[in-house]
């Protein structure tokens, strides 16, 4: 048997071993009935499961409209995932576009986000995306957001330079100014170490959650959200709704390996620890539609020698990817369209890399480093990751990659960049502002793809509205955005769109409850 | 906007219209808790809910343990979607291979089986599969079941010849003898017209079901799970669990397309009208585990001009994929290795046909036709699908072919036949018996992909019982096999394994229940 064979196999013992200890603390039913709810510890207009970009946006907007909100987060700290993802984020038909003269439109952009998404991308959902993104990114700068100005960078996949690139260099550039905000407007109660167990239901409508309080996240058992049982619990109403925006399940062991058995326990990931299904599953429960999600995503742009997200990711990207190339280290050759999206990325890096760690090399020369943002080269050079050579045949001999095919497929490039078309593997070459591989000093990385993002998940209407297996209409009182919703996507996201995605419908989310309070 | 994005417009329109008088029938809770429950109707120790493949082998195995058997049936006859399959089956290391000199393995079918399904596979149950398959096909033997003997059909994206030709035709090979078996041997009670409505539950487990007598289906209706309110309803108590044998989703319109937006409501089925996504979304709703729902495969051999399976499939399949050869008619040149799995050559079939119904012709010579089952050539003839010409010009005319470069193709072709090997689309020839395109008559056919299984379902383990997300332990009375399960097939099944999986997975259904009651 081949080791994944084995891994798979160990997956559905492990399951076993755990067995006896989970099955005595299940739930009976999907839900609690709000008629065996003695009394509600607490009453909120509208309760916000998980404090990322869609938690934060949508507890932002309800509470402006006066509406009590209480926003939950069963980490210690706000942010979620969101907090460390790269940040920049995607706006077709922008100013700084219009400034620039880029050509953009709602339908390219959607055609660019179903190239990647093999189709099957819900466009009524990226529809409202591209309809809205700008008051997203107004939302966000007017509560202290800050993009390098008059900048638009050309991200993997998209057609154009379309996204915004934030200051902060990772999404921490919305999450603290965006809780500095709220904690200034001071409307919206927040609980960190709050842990969301269940819905309360009246017949098919949610009117509450049942949550701990003190509840402290442990990555160390096989699973958190079966296993742990920390916190105190607490039984509160929801008068107008719930709010999921609990993120994403890259770091759910099981979860993840049950929609694809090739991710096993050891297979990293880009997240943070707390990214589990448990949310997602509970919704399940009640009816909320499941939508394509059996779709993982891998990060294309990630270091073998660093954990998780690391701090290398930008460079290897923005750099290497963006302006630079990477070769096979056995060939020296290249061997994909750098620029293409991230599947199409990451299944080529899974060829060459194999099962004996054949980590490919990227490449970016001085002139690169200089242009791109300064943070994302200084730490993976103090890191390591990144290591910089006087000369191209030093970095050859570093990684032992053959000298003279390395020397020739950078010669070439170099003529592709010249002539603006790449007849090798079709790479976009129109945005590369005459940057290419020839001034020293050289700087080279590994690459190896990380799980970053499933695809899937609720499926929701244009209003953010969670829609029901049992109806096919929307669940009353339940709304979701971000990575816990599925469709947007499609069977793989294009770079920055995630972050416009949770934002918009985090905000689409607020919006309606401030309808309703209106009403 | 293209047609498509209207398409999914409407789909989204369409539920909010047909909204009101559905959302009233919505029950509460997932499953119905055993406590209301005032009194049963009746009793058994099993209760099977389907009646194709999965669950005549469950009923069947239960009962000859003694077990009181119920087996129920929403449509006004037995035998659910595999009654009409093509009904070949796969059993890799069989006796008439081994007769044969054809060396199999399990790890080759395994290998054969990942490769068309990405990766994604579940090995274990594959390897249930291969170890079980001889008695399954020993079992349905016994039953009445009839192979065309010492043959075994070297079926698209296997590696070798496996797979059994069932003497009838279609999948009625099985449902008919195991049917007539049942009835003789008296001993399972059989209901048709009666509809699954829910579940019973005590806490978490399964204790019975709820249904309809007196159901008559309507595919009038937009979903007949949700509209369709005829029969009488019921209460069933399963005393040792509920096998769930209900089939796929193929005919669902809004489930399918959920999954993948691409597939619209005008879009064919080859399945019957009744496979719908009623029993697997119930069972979502008691906690058992979704897997890789977003998965449906299309038949890459049906024809656009009959509606539905149609009566041309076989002939397609045996006579031009397995022996003769799929040209596009604009080009008359071939455009994919005709022998491929289902995925890649509906994938290419797609990609030919675009937007302006462009179907390719698949052709077959005397020999070809003279060698096949003749029953897979006189139904299409005899409706026209097929049509018979004198000469390979001939051909050619009718379908608008460029002629020279036909003739040139199939020139080459036979060239590739002879000589053994495939140099513009690597088919395997090694099966091929001499055969080519050279003896007239000479028979042409259109071709085009229509949805024929869905990979997803629930999540089981070896023993059949079903995954819950709550424990990710088997829910306790609950047990699945057939197409409402998720993961033997990955992302898309090979031909002729649906068939042993869901015989297999049946019958190891009902030995669990069998070595319940010896214990």
């Amino acid at each position: 048997m081949s080791e994944v064979s084995l891994a798979r196999r160990n997956f559905l013992k492990t399951g076993a071993a755990a067995a006896a200890a989970l099955m005595a603390s299940a739930a009976a039913n999907a839900g609690i009935p709000a008629a065996t709810v003695k009394k509600y510890d607490e009453e909120f207009d509208v309760v916000v499961v998980g404090s990322g970009f869609a938690g934060m946006a949508c507890a932002l907007k309800a509470s402006r409209a006066g509406l009590k909100v209480l926003m939950i987060e069963k980490m210690s700290v706000v942010g979620g995932n969101s907090a460390i993802c790269g940040g920049n984020v995607a706006c077709p038909v922008n100013p700084v576009q219009k400034a620039q003269n880029i050509q953009d439109s709602k339908e390219l952009f959607i055609k660019d986000c179903l190239k990647d998404g093999l189709g099957i991308n819900y466009t009524n959902l990226l529809g409202v995306i591209a309809d809205r993104c700008n008051d997203t990114i107004k939302f966000v700068e007017e509560c202290g957001a800050e993009f390098v100005p008059n900048k638009m960078l050309f991200e993997a996949g998209h057609s154009v330079p379309r996204s915004y690139e934030i200051k902060a260099g990772s999404g921490s550039g919305y999450i603290n100014p965006m809780f500095a905000t709220m904690k200034k407007e001071g409307k919206v109660t927040v609980r960190t170490r709050c842990k969301f167990d269940d819905f309360i239901m009246d017949g098919d409508d949610v009117v509450g959650i049942v949550c701990r309080e003190g509840y402290r996240f442990n990555a160390k058992l096989q699973s958190d959200d079966l296993e742990n049982k920390t916190g105190k619990t607490k039984y509160i109403r929801a008068k107008m709704g719930v709010m999921l925006a609990a993120g994403g399940f890259s770091r759910d062991i099981w979860f993840r390996q049950v929609q694809d058995p090739r991710v096993v326990p050891s297979t990293d990931s880009t997240n943070q620890p707390g990214a589990t299904a448990g949310v997602l599953i509970k919704a399940l429960g009640i009816g909320a539609t499941p939508v394509q999600l059996c779709w993982l995503q891998f990060l294309p742009y990630c270091n073998p020698r660093e954990k998780g997200f690391g701090v290398s990711v930008n460079f290897t990207n923005h750099a290497c990817m963006d302006f630079g190339i990477v070769v096979d280290r056995k060939t020296g050759k290249r061997f994909m369209d750098e620029h293409a999206g991230r599947k199409i990325k990451a299944d080529a890096l899974f060829a060459v890399i194999g099962n004996d760690e054949n980590y490919p090399i990227a490449v970016a020369d001085d002139a690169i480093v200089k242009a791109i943002n300064p943070s994302f080269v200084k730490l993976p050079l103090e890191m390591g990751t990144v290591k910089k050579f006087n000369t191209l045949e030093e970095l050859a001999d570093f990684y032992k990659i053959p000298k003279e095919a390395f020397l020739e497929q950078v010669k070439k490039f170099n003529g592709y960049v010249k002539a603006g078309e790449d007849p090798e593997f079709h790479r976009n070459l129109k945005f590369s502002n005459g940057l290419d591989v020839s001034k020293a000093p050289f700087y080279g990385i590994e690459v190896s793809p990380k799980i970053h993002h499933t695809m899937g998940g609720v499926m929701i209407n244009e209003k953010a509205q969670v829609i029901s297996t049992k109806t096919h209409q929307p669940i009353k009182g339940l709304y979701a955005g971000g990575e816990i919703t599925g469709g947007v996507h499609g069977a793989s996201r294009l770079g920055t769109v995630a972050v416009i995605d949770a934002l918009t419908f985090g905000m689409v989310a607020g919006e309606e409850f401030a309808k309703m309070a209106k009403a």
